[in-house]
């Protein structure tokens, strides 16, 4: 088939089935509420990590250069490795360019062919890219179900595996039986890989994580992004210093990449010293959940993330729409971008925005579930 | 295998071998003149660079917040996907976080079981694993190898067939057969893809890359590095709207990834403006490229990267070492990092050194590269 015929076909499927997406940019200072976005804590915005970003930007330039093995690695990074590192309870830490890269990072430089991966069924798309990747042997098992885990990793016939899970889930904002899934991979000597994207800031003490809570926990390998409560972009792979050592040998997408450039590494340092000092700041995040999740009627999730059921993508669509045209910006995810198949609208708990503010939004968005709720 | 064992194992072999890596932290400031990293015209740290990131971060915060499809996109993205289609003279472009997302985002969008991807020899880390994430089948050709590449594309069988190639290729800075793979293309109806990483900013009229010398060329599609000449960090893909259209609604690097933060974004626009403003920075390079090569007895390269084949992977090392004692900092490739098992210095001209320092360093290199030569 031609390339033509070809585009212009998956074009109309998507037309079709209503799940054209569109990009829109948003202006400075737009008078919205975000409820959208994953900077948690507000911290992008917080007068002293724009001025961490600038300052690195004004001192060291736009960009790192060169791969962090070239000439990419400026003591920035090593910095910021070393208080990531302290503050989750790890041992070492690897930054990366995005926390897509860093999940790719620690999968394919860990599985290969002789390697068993078993993941959860509603891990994110960097994580089933990674295992794809690897071309290890991929067993995707039910959510957060460890039964069926264990009965995956029983079937491991001496191969080394890994399991794959993460903290907070991105879209439904459920939590991972961690405590569980730790204790079952130390017993049958598996890696059990951790993505705290939307943990990091937000769960554990003073938004340390779920694995800060494990302990030693030497059997697992954490993930972070930087591009979330940390209010920058970047990832991270925090571990032993050897598994460390081996990402910096091993992994590709580390390798082969320009270095995180100085501004967003300057700013994620910034909001990590931030958080340290304020642990008041998840604390918000936690309240504000809560109050909303009454208020909408959903259950209450772990993290920061609320997930809102709509009865279809065209009403998910308009509820969303019914929001902005309120000043409130929320997320609106449809298949296949739902592990699911359920089409919602995807509310984050941010504690960066004013008290009364906060209490509009909230109104805002219980008029909005109400009517498609009369309207379903 | 335990994981442990399998970890000691993997560094025993690596330190067997001389291969090991260790990242090298570098301080602000440092007394060293770079011809290792890959700014080549020195715009990370222009003034207007740095004053354009900085201002960013300062009035968009340090991180753009969610995925471009969600809040991500800013009108900063607009202007700089704007602009770069315009310089290149491709009809639309879609920036993502890193030039390894831009490929993975490109290959993987438009590639699948169905498709054939024919990839050189030479390709970068970031094709190799995006043609296989891709799952197409992948037939990969001797280097610069037009008839092989005719072959190849002889097998095609009806499959949509995606040809990989850089357009200056980033370890031996030699060029593609462009025009030639172009009519090829063009005549099998298959897509070019051709990565200017280390083109734009380089090569062709004004620094436009070889892509902009094909004239319209619809068979192409063109990805791009942010991270190199522009100074910053990002990537972009380049071709027509509907492979913009396309790869937003299909490609998963780009769609399940925070967009690039504020200041990268900024910076990389401050560069191209520079860029286009001044011819006489990639006038420049030629120039120093072409006596840097003379005066180092080795063969003229296409663009700003000069390789210079060592003996041994331990004699590169100590080479690197001997211009880093004399100030001068070079890369050092060794293999599993060169597409052909040769180690070499990598040693990239630089745009933005001052004409004294820039002699100063051709004859440290100079004195470096004789000495190799009566040893070996
Ligand atoms: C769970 C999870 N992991 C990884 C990522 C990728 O992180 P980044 O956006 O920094 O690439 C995301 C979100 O984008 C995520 O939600
Ligand atoms: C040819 C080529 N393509 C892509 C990339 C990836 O770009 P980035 O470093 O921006 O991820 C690089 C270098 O890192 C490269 O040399």
């Amino acid at each position: 088939m031609s390339w033509q015929r070809w585009l212009a076909e998956q074009r109309e499927e998507r037309e079709r089935a209503g799940l054209r997406r569109a990009l829109r940019p948003r202006a400075l200072g737009e008078d919205v509420l975000d409820l959208a976005g994953n900077d948690y804590l507000g911290l992008s915005a917080h007068p002293e990590v724009r001025a961490a970003a600038a300052g690195a930007a004004r001192s060291w330039g736009a960009g790192s250069g060169a791969s962090r093995l070239v000439t990419g690695t400026t003591t920035l990074h090593g910095e910021l490795e070393a208080e990531l590192a302290d503050f989750t309870g790890r041992p070492a830490a690897l930054v990366c360019s995005t926390g897509y890269h860093a999940n790719l990072s620690a999968v394919t430089a860990l599985a290969d062919r002789d390697a068993l991966i078993v993941s959860d069924a509603h891990v994110h798309a960097s994580l089933i890219d990674a295992a794809r990747l690897s071309r290890a042997a991929v067993d995707v098992v039910p959510h957060n179900d460890v039964d069926a885990v264990r009965a995956a990793l029983e079937k491991a016939d001496g191969r080394r595996a890994m399991v794959l899970t993460e903290s907070v889930y991105s879209v439904l904002g459920d939590a991972a039986p961690l405590p569980e899934l730790a204790a079952l991979c130390a017993e049958r000597g598996a890696l059990l890989l951790v993505d705290e994207a939307h943990g990091l800031g937000v769960v554990g003490d003073g938004g340390r994580g779920l694995v800060a809570g494990l302990g030693e926990a030497p059997q697992v390998v954490m993930t972070a992004t930087l591009s979330k409560s940390l209010g920058a972009m970047g990832g991270a792979v925090l571990g032993s210093p050897e598994l460390v050592e081996h990402l910096v040998n091993r992994a590709r997408p580390f390798i082969f990449d320009t270095a995180l450039a100085p501004a967003p590494t300057a700013g994620a340092l910034a909001a990590l010293r931030l958080l340290r000092d304020r642990p008041d700041l998840p604390e918000r995040i936690h309240h504000r959940a809560a109050r909303l999740a009454e208020r909408l009627g959903v259950t209450r999730s772990a993290g920061a993330v609320l997930s809102v059921p709509m009865s279809s993508p065209q009403r998910a669509l308009a509820a969303q729409d019914a929001a902005r045209q309120a000043g409130v910006r929320v997320g609106c995810f449809r298949p296949p971008s739902v592990p699911d198949g359920v089409s919602r609208l995807r509310i984050t708990t941010q504690a960066g925005i004013a008290e009364d503010a906060w209490d509009r939004a909230v109104e805002v968005l219980a008029g909005v579930v109400e009517r498609h709720r009369r309207a379903a």
